[in-house]
């Protein structure tokens, strides 16, 4: 097919989008390995975990068989409002890079939370409302969960109770009042709300705080309430499934071009949006039907695929939530304070973990100050002015385009442009004025935080 | 046709999108009035502007005859980076209020300028790279149109120099940096880098500045400067041309789904975003072949259209741009300190002035603070966080759709959602936090500022 007969943007067609969501856990071989109960150390059961979450996402959580979830008709509505996002052939970059590959980017970013968290969020609330509660508790870190959930739950008119990152929330005061203006209420984590908060700032009185502890307060606060449960924007597997419909989506617009990716890429933080992404394709590739290379990107700060053990460890700072084997750096693991943005979480989806594990994909790190240089070049040529998160993948597709530049391969390239840094300025403003920090946390301080790993 | 047959979000395709603008002048029977020289007060001619202006754009600034302007292939390009702009179909709107009506809102917020300012800076700068200048200089309010065009500049390659009313400045510390990471200079205005800036300061050391001051000081500057002219994103009918984009993408989109609406709403600055969603159907409306209530929104404290008068006058506080005739409040008059965001001009666009003189089209005003419950409304229920501008056209198409639950007639609205409010939530804090104010200017505060029109 000649190279323009693509257009920039394929849209697919409201009546092409996915009526389901697809669980990747079903197809896979070796099945990622099961939560377990922080005391006993057994595995739990949907009764187990429904103190916390809501009943039909536990069924979600713990399901490894079923291969497709409905997404139910309310849901599918309001999917409608922002969806389908879309597939951007990046013809302005590649033009620029002179490069002979072919660049893709799915585009989440074009809806108010900024990013793909809106995908889940809306789902979690549908959920919560359906069973009768009253509202929902969660943490955010960057903050674009929070909109997201705050934007879900006004739709629904459920209470929502965010447990905001302490440097996020002083970073990005306008993110408090995107919330704010969807009826949420934001506190800073830790806070002096929780037991489980007032120890941390008795034990580290100038923490930044960290998605961990910000977890850990939301679950007491949501199990401490009558018609509350607590619900989580990344590293679960009943998230990774609801952002399915990024993968689903951008497969059916592949299809329709004929087009074959040879790379896919997303950044990882808990893993949720790189679960979607990658989750049809991972399934062809389980199944044998097709190969494809696939690269999760996580910070140099917080390197859990690439530098963490695989093991099992408690997904809080509290450790009062259950025990996940998955790529972890330790629960108490804290990137450090000069760590922009997101992706800060110290372990990593249980399913992405096991394929990672079953050598199925790849991970790599990028530093912070190459990020944002990616980021800018991006934005310079392609208009989007991204979020730091999104900018590991953006770090290397470029990197990958441009040596294609140098071998003359033509490869097809398709990365997860998760969302928009329009409340990271602070950051980038680091970054114009050469006062931004690369770290790369030493092996003792990752040896010391691993060493609390739990015993099983 | 049923329903649900219309889709959440109506894209057209690419192969639909507009290949040329249109000039709704040539259609007009009532001309609006010729630019005047400052001094002299007689037409100006392309010649006189040379300096000011790029030449193409000034051809375009003068022509009222020709009907069609081809859309250059550079800036078709660009378009579709970020275009074709949905027109939603505002479903669960209609659902929560209970009307009858049916409201439609072309989405201009989809790019990272975060607005429909996009445009027109990827055409004037187009034309500016093309004549071979060095880059050009503009002012910017609320930050949308400097945030365009330091987007369009860097896609170019030409230097681009933003002055920023100081307030505006102040208040978007995060809009600055989205107009570096593009390259872009920001200086707040007024300032002492030009003489008008100084002379201004001297005169008024507290002013929060406004658009017509910031305009003289970037005329200023790009009259100084070998090879840089100045652009301007509003007022001038070059700007509207360009912006009829958006109203010929809407009505390509109503045509394919054969709605013709009844009501078309636009809020209203400088016109150039209400000039470009009307064209196509004013055209109509002209020629005799459709009739539309359309209607333009203004805020209570910069009240041109429905409170200035209808004469000449100069285009910016220090008196160096042409005159235009149109409705104004007197180029001396300075919004109150306490309204939030753009619409913050002393006049209007000379083409809607003779439309709206010839009573083609209406005016109203609404209270600040009704904008901003009329926009977390809409936020809650349309995901959309809106800009404080575009809610002005949100509040009135809001009244509207409520009317007729009353009278139960089945409008079809169409409203132009012209930008998202990701940097207004300082503004939005305010209104959260009960402290907004609402401001009408006293009678003896206009007339002060007419007094002072030219004698013409």
């Amino acid at each position: 097919m000649s190279n323009k007969q693509i257009p920039y943007k394929i849209y697919i067609e409201e009546s092409e989008m996915p009526k389901a969501w697809y669980n990747l856990r079903a197809d896979m071989i070796n099945k990622p390995a099961p939560l377990l109960d922080p005391q006993t150390h057994k595995p739990m059961s949907a009764a187990d975990l429904s103190g916390v979450f809501c009943d039909e996402l536990i069924q979600q959580e713990l399901d490894e068989t079923k291969a497709y979830y409905e997404i139910p008709e309310e849901i599918r509505s309001f999917y409608k409002m922002y969806r389908p996002s879309p597939l951007v052939r990046a013809y302005c970059l590649e033009e620029k890079l002179g490069t002979p590959a072919k660049i893709y980017y799915k585009f989440e970013g074009n809806n108010t939370s900024g990013s793909h968290k809106l995908n889940s969020a809306i789902a979690q609330a549908y959920y919560a409302k359906k069973q009768g509660l009253v509202g929902v508790t969660t943490e955010t870190g960057a903050g674009q969960w929070g909109t997201a959930l705050s934007m879900a739950c006004s739709y629904f008119g459920l209470d929502c109770k965010v447990y905001m990152v302490k440097c996020s929330y002083e970073q990005k005061p306008h993110r408090r009042e995107v919330m704010r203006t969807y009826g949420a209420s934001v506190t800073p984590s830790p806070s002096m709300e929780t037991a489980v908060g007032r120890k941390i700032l008795a034990e580290h009185p100038d923490t930044v705080g960290s998605l961990g502890c910000a977890i850990s307060e939301a679950v007491e606060k949501a199990t401490s309430m009558e018609g509350y449960r607590y619900v989580l924007g990344s590293v679960l597997n009943q998230v990774m499934l609801h952002q399915s419909v990024i993968g689903l989506e951008t497969k059916i617009a592949l299809d329709k071009y004929g087009i074959t990716p040879d790379v896919i890429i997303g950044c990882a933080g808990g893993g949720s949006n790189l679960g979607g992404l990658i989750a049809p394709f991972m399934g062809e590739k389980i199944r044998g039907e097709r190969d494809y290379r696939i690269i999760a990107v996580e910070p140099e700060s917080c390197p859990s695929f690439t530098r963490g053990n695989y093991a099992y460890d408690y997904c809080d700072t509290g450790m009062v939530c259950p025990l996940a084997k998955m790529y972890t750096l330790g629960s108490s693991f804290m990137p450090a304070a000069t760590h922009a943005g997101g992706l800060r979480y110290h372990g990593m989806n249980s399913t992405l973990s096991q394929l990672y594990a079953d050598g199925l994909m790849e991970a790599t790190t990028v530093k912070q100050t190459e990020v944002f240089a990616a980021a800018e070049e991006f934005a310079r040529i392609e208009g989007i002015l991204p979020a730091p998160e999104s900018s590991h993948a953006i770090k290397v597709a470029l990197d990958i385009a441009k040596e294609c530049c140098k071998t003359g391969e033509e490869k097809t390239i398709v990365f997860g442009l998760t969302g928009t840094g329009y409340f990271d300025m602070m950051s980038y403003e680091k970054f114009h004025n050469g006062v931004m920090k690369d770290y790369r946390p030493e092996d003792a301080e990752i040896e010391k935080a691993l060493s609390k790993l739990p015993k099983i």
